[in-house]
């Protein structure tokens, strides 16, 4: 008989919640000892981020508990920290304490990439977790809150700059143009003393979609209030301004509020634990493991996967995320029982960013666009196939998202 | 015929807003021109901002229209600041204009006296009006939110200090402690990491209670984990820390909110009129007429009334003030009329200190005690009471508390 391996998860997110709730299934108790390491006691997500970042969906509907989901008596559940990774040793050492691990699956997400602009670490506000969105949402209500304190009227209060114009970044600015009304209201502030302004570095917004979408998109926001100003390189956050360059001329906005969702890199954890990367990313072999470590499997935001056709990266979604999970599954199933390990292959399905309002652009199956209500269906849906597959009927009706029509 | 009189009242707190709306019945249109000033389009009920400030009950149910209240065919509305009074010019001047005034109602209510503590002014927080009620609700939820998203934990975030134990203290950390569980649950805190302190500089808080009944508050705050700190002077308040007195020694407690309930003063636009002031305030004659001029009433938290059998001054309460307005509003018609001016006599009908979760302590016609939630129900029916006057049914369906029971 084969002695118990244990297989260590780090991070709960997409990737690594769905690959627990699967090995749970796969494996017997007496096979292996499955034990999952999550920061929080909870997993969220990240898709909704932006709007409990704007406030206009409660952060409780973003999370799920944990324990809801996964079978406590099946895994072993760590609520710590993780410090580092010593795949020599094979261990992995966490706040309160170290585990050794035989199979290792890194499922660690994304932070903020500040590319070094100064001020940005410091200053800015960023939408990577409850945490940080639920902030957000509070700093833009105590701005409004302290504008009517002060004998001189603070226009940088109002104004609210989101640097990059991805998809978080217009995403976020969408379910602004839908809160805005409203924090106007509670403060007794015009609407037209309010700016939300969308720095983009690039000639356009949303890159990766066709033009009749973007300039669909474009004027959605623009007609609730949103300024686009592209081609407009970062320089600077200061608490109390936004630095900027356009057209090689130095340019600034007055803001207490710079958000910034212009990049995102893979857990500073991978880099530090010697793995080899690009760009903080594992380039994984075809069954999601590290090149140098044959029980160590990358994914997520954390791994880096070529589109063999071109040769680009795949961007890092929850979808290929989900994807993901199926693989590793089994080819940890296969790495106990002796079973043939299978190559990962993405099934880009589609892509949807939200506009707030009800509003949304897609592309499904690289040929067909959606916009309006249809594509914000088509968001929902996907959305509530995922929570389905993540916590049954149950979670569904708790957290799903059903008002597809208006 | 006499030349028509120009009356302005400047405030619509308790007792320029129950002027108004009685001298707006008691006079006809060719008589007099009736001119409110007020910073706001909305009255306020002062008695409910301490739950606006803990975020118990929202700011909206604790102010009305003017526009709702007042017939602003009979009366002319100015919303503006006012900047300063002229007594010997008759005229007030305003942010945006000077206006003239033959008969002039002093009504400017109150601000925080700090009594030049070092940092208060800068650092503390008061409840003073809506405006600063909203940003403390707001504040204490941003330095919620900011715990979990500095990676060192700072427990200043989570201790509140209420400096004062009389009234406004004492009803403010009675909400605060019926908000602070929700509160943790909303950003994953302990409820045991949450400090609730109130410094009194006194050996006592409630100073106008019977012994019974401030044992019977302590016993109940205490019990929802409110902490005392007595005979505790305070020496000086920074952005992270209060630093206090007591028995000699110098102590501090880290908080970044020190909300300063200890001491409200007159309006200062009163003593900078050039008005014989004590402590700020204008001692009135018995028909509410400032000593130096026969054309200017003050009254409220502007006015100094000694209780002619201790000679000691009445405390500046909501009740008096709407006391005042008939008799204000009385004189003011005789000094148009001819007629005889009356004095004004209070009468203390008692006195009630809400403590949050329904409970109450009062004491009525100085000779019965209440406490619990018959006094809770005291406090919501005279309350009630005074929206009846000021804007009839409508008013008290719309703004009233109704729930005496739970």
């Amino acid at each position: 008989m084969h002695k118990k391996k244990n297989i260590v998860i780090l991070g709960a997110g997409y990737g690594g919640i769905m690959t627990t709730k699967k090995l749970q299934k796969m494996l017997r108790g007496h096979e292996a000892e499955i034990t999952l390491v999550n920061i929080n006691d909870y997993h969220y997500q990240a898709t909704w981020l932006h709007e409990n970042a704007a406030g206009t969906l409660h952060h409780d509907r973003s999370r799920v508990d944990i324990k809801d989901v996964i079978d406590l008596d099946k895994v072993n559940f760590i609520k710590d920290r993780v410090l580092c990774i010593k795949p020599e040793k094979k261990t992995v050492k966490l706040e309160r304490q170290e585990i050794g691990y035989d199979i290792l699956v890194v499922a660690l997400g994304f932070e903020a990439a500040t590319f070094g602009i100064p001020g940005l670490e410091e200053h800015a506000f960023t939408i990577s977790d409850i945490n940080s969105a639920r902030l957000l949402r509070e700093h833009l209500e105590y701005n409004f809150a302290l504008y009517h304190n002060e004998r001189e009227k603070n226009s940088a209060r109002l104004n609210i700059v989101v640097g990059g114009g991805g998809f978080t970044g217009i995403e976020y600015i969408g379910e602004l143009a839908n809160r805005i009304p409203r924090l106007c209201e509670e403060y007794d502030i015009e609407k037209s003393q309010v700016r939300m302004i969308n720095l983009e570095a690039t000639p356009s917004i949303l890159p990766n979609f066709d033009q009749q979408l973007i300039e669909y998109a474009t004027n959605s926001l623009e007609a609730r209030g949103v300024e686009f100003i592209t081609g407009a390189v970062v320089k600077e956050c200061r608490p109390d301004r936004i630095i900027y360059e356009k057209d090689g001329k130095e340019e600034e906005v007055p803001t207490m509020t710079t958000v910034w969702a212009a990049g995102v890199k893979a857990n500073s954890i991978v880099e530090k634990a010697g793995l080899e990367t690009i760009h903080g990313k594992v380039e994984v072999r075809k069954d999601m493991r590290a090149p140098e470590y044959d029980e160590i499997f990358v994914m997520g935001d954390c791994a880096l996967i070529r589109n063999p056709d071109t040769g680009t990266p795949y961007p890092p979604t929850a979808q290929i995320a989900i994807q993901q999970s199926s693989i590793v599954a089994h080819n940890v199933r296969s790495l106990i029982h002796g079973g043939e390990l299978k190559d990962f292959k993405p099934t880009p399905l589609g892509t949807i960013a939200s506009l707030g309002n009800n509003d949304a652009v897609a592309t499904v199956f690289h040929r067909y666009q959606l916009r309006g209500w249809k594509a914000t269906a088509a968001k929902r849906l996907s959305e509530n196939r995922y929570l389905l597959k993540l916590g049954g009927v149950s979670l569904l009706m708790k957290k799903g998202k059903f008002n597809f029509f208006y």
